[in-house]
């Protein structure tokens, strides 16, 4: 746990190993020369244009990002996006088109424009590291520093983080729904790119899908960018631009004889489909090779593969495998496993790259606290929602673990120090009748240092690492909480000292 | 109409100012230096791999790009992406970097990575304009050239088409029901950059929902880009970073005088809010300017904004508006509406960023002509699911007009000619007894041509005349097709011709 404060204290070499990194994410196909000022609402500029006229774009300011309901039908979410936050803040500057841009506006003053022309993010980011297992209400981003900066970034932020995260979320699901398939992980790969919400969801949708446990990706700028193993045979398309289907078939064996998996729903799965794909298995067979499978792209998934691996199996091919595809998602990858379809693997698209029952996850940036007269007081957000009111103040999440158990969550202010010696009593925020003692617990700050004074302190992990990280999280929550479908809800709770200044906030601001 | 098959046919002029229009496209911050050619599946690569080891990639094939169902409950879709489509064929070609990436993957040959290398596009693209209102099953897009070519783009193609359609098809929905709003349009102004699937749904969703009617956006990059206007005003963040609401309005109207929209929800509505809004109204009159309005992002919307409208006429400030946002979609908006709210513009965001009740457009990308000793032959895909089998053969769309009153399309084959001045009679393809006749008809032939021989031959309209063209087109369809809900079917018809070639084809290819 890095519980250290201060940019001095961090290990230089950290600090260079970090800037390595980062420089080497930015040389990335996606993110390379891309120009992301202007990645942001207009009511940001307009915003900060206000400060900077009344003088009070120096002022202090400290903003969380967080989410207030899980999507889907989800219990948590898997936060994800941080090196798009971290390649952003680490580059980000006006250019001279984007300053010509927003003069041309007719909305600013030369003096704006020009404070803008020398913009750099000098302000502190806490974050969840990606791949962590986080709750509705926690922060998974803290940002401290001048509020012309804080605010310009808010946009740019919440699209990267609520992007990855949904879909690495969804993509839990599917992968959890497949990994039951013959007490065996069926392994789910990502191909999505043509539904995708364009380029960039496709890419950085696949980033968030390896990260939520597919074993790969159809899009071949994603596997470049990103190393993530891309995968992919043939389509309708070379079946029927040749004279049959079994030379279709053969043709493709003949090009990739170790890694042929052949379409056989064209013109008819079980008259000829199947009877080809068995023709050419044979041939390989003879030339030493094996069929790697058959995949089925439409049909009644179900009967189809339970009849398909029958035919298989009479032909002496047990070791073909069948992959299903077809507007699959975890529902109904869940219920024909439950109906013993003979799946090896699943290609899944459209409902996992677009989150499709769930299709953004409703992250938001809300001012915690603000510095006046060089003190920093708790802010609050009221809302005639109640759901809508913000923790106020400078915050950390704390995990609490017992026997390597997470037993509950512990939103704090940040300066609250815990004894892990004694008991806890920890309460609902709400029914604060609910409440619970915990005892011999370990504690885990989720918040680590990114940013301190504007200087990148944190060495972005790889893409492998963040996926250990995603499985290592899981494995200490119950299964209760991780069940897809009306799970037991974590507890996620109010430390005593930041529910009553909550609540004093809330009753002074209230008018009569 | 364009009818003109061959380049040479084509003004020289138009070719240049074809060329001078995609180059300045191609120079603006989201498609400038955009590396694209992996934007693509694996399985393009392979197949293509395999067409050039058997010495078939020259093999010339027609492939159309059609969806099968319209999004959400609608009648019908709006056509965009176009101009990414464009500038992606435009400037197709593999860099250094994307060919080494290809050659570590160890699965195809350097001969193969050398054809790479020298790969340009060719061939033939038509396609709707962009803006245009257009049917399930009809071809939006229609590429002929060699299947080495064809088959890489299948992917980017789909991807720019799906995304920017669904998002142009979901606005228009908002747009219609914010636009009985009091027997004028309340302009609908696009908020979702947060809520988006990342940086391009972004920009490229502002840019299709301004073709779907939207006034504005949020979006700055939109801005810059498409030279949309760009909206806002404050956040909540502005609000609570003074010391009190009403310094912060103060601050505010100070800053920008002629365009002051007070968020008047941050602590409550009507006791704190309006009444605050009305001072600083007030205090802008004496000064000769006026406040024009405010905006309400919480709570019930139709009783505080009729509520908030009665104490604003009540205070003499009658000509201040109120914009609503706040999760809305055309639902929501068709529901405030009817019960009275007393909005005058609508900030619509997350639903309709990621189209959020069908976030994906289901478009597809299929085989339907190769040529075979130099004769090309129509190709079928059949499938289980009868609504996956295509309709066979290089295509045309006619829309045929009685009386300025859209009345039928036809997809024909491209070689048919239509007598106008002769009944036609049209039957639905699947029901063939329900049969219709038309006389005295005008027809549209929808698909125009893009590309001849790998050559730019279009010049590509300006965003303004793409928004002009879906007002022109929905000006000729009747309300009951463009009604939201459950709308009278349009008749896409199939010619004679193109009707028996398709049950020619299945009969042929259907095992017994």
């Amino acid at each position: 746990m890095i519980s250290v404060e201060q940019k001095d204290k961090i290990d230089p070499r950290v600090r260079e190993r970090a800037m390595v990194r980062v420089n080497e994410i930015a040389r990335l196909p996606v993110y390379r020369d891309r120009p992301a000022a202007l990645v942001t609402d207009l009511y940001q500029l307009t915003m900060m244009y206000g400060y900077f006229r009344a003088g009070r774009h120096q002022q202090r300011v400290v903003f969380d990002l967080f989410y207030r309901n899980n999507p889907s039908e989800n219990g948590y979410v898997i936060a994800a996006g941080l090196e798009q936050v971290v390649w952003y803040l680490n580059q980000l500057q006006f250019r001279g088109e984007e300053l010509e841009y927003l003069r041309s506006l007719n909305m600013f003053s030369d003096a704006f424009i020009d404070k803008l022309q020398d913009f750099r993010f000098t302000g502190d980011v806490y974050a969840v590291p990606e791949g962590t297992i986080v709750f509705p209400n926690e922060p998974l981003v803290r940002v401290e520093g001048p509020i012309f900066e804080v605010q310009l970034i808010e946009s740019a932020l919440l699209t990267f983080v609520n992007h990855q995260s949904l879909i690495a979320t969804k993509t839990q699901r599917i992968v959890d729904a497949a990994a039951t398939s013959s007490g065996t992980a069926g392994p789910v790969i990502e191909m999505g790119l043509r539904r995708a919400q364009n380029m960039d969801a496709s890419v950085f949708g696949a980033r968030a899908a390896f990260i939520g446990g597919c074993v790969g990706t159809s899009n071949v700028l994603a596997g470049q960018c990103f190393d993530i193993p891309v995968m992919g045979t043939m389509g309708h398309s070379w079946i029927q631009s040749f004279p049959s289907e079994l030379d279709a078939f053969r043709a493709y064996a003949d090009t990739f004889p170790d890694n042929t998996v052949l379409l056989i729903d064209t013109y008819d799965v079980l008259k000829s489909g199947i009877q080809n794909a068995i023709i050419v298995a044979r041939e390989l067979e003879a030339k030493g090779k094996t069929l790697r499978g058959v995949r089925i792209d439409s049909g009644d998934l179900a009967y189809l593969s339970k009849r398909v691996r029958s035919i298989l199996d009479a032909a002496g091919l047990p070791y073909v495998g069948i992959t299903a595809s077809s507007d699959l998602d975890e529902w109904i990858i869940r219920d024909l496993i439950i109906q013993g379809a003979a799946f090896t693997a699943w290609g899944v698209g459209t409902r996992l790259i677009t989150s499709y029952d769930t299709p953004s996850l409703g992250g938001v940036y809300k001012l915690v606290a603000h510095e006046r007269d060089g003190v920093m007081h708790p802010s609050i957000k009221i809302s005639e929602n109640a759901e809508k009111v913000t923790n106020p103040g400078k915050k950390k999440v704390l995990r609490f673990y017992v026997d390597g158990h997470a037993s509950a969550d512990l939103i704090a202010l940040d300066d609250e120090t815990f004894n892990t010696s004694e008991p806890l009593e920890l309460f609902d925020p709400v029914h604060t009748y609910k409440r619970k003692v915990i005892r011999n617990y370990e504690v885990e700050n989720l918040l680590v240092p990114v940013f301190l004074n504007g200087e990148l302190v944190y060495e972005l992990p790889t893409l492998r690492q963040i996926r250990q990280r995603v499985e290592n999280g899981l494995s200490h929550f119950s299964s209760e909480i991780l069940r897809p479908v009306k799970p037991h809800i974590y507890h996620v709770d109010l430390s005593k000292k930041l529910w009553e200044l909550k609540h004093h906030l809330l009753h002074e601001f209230r008018p009569e």
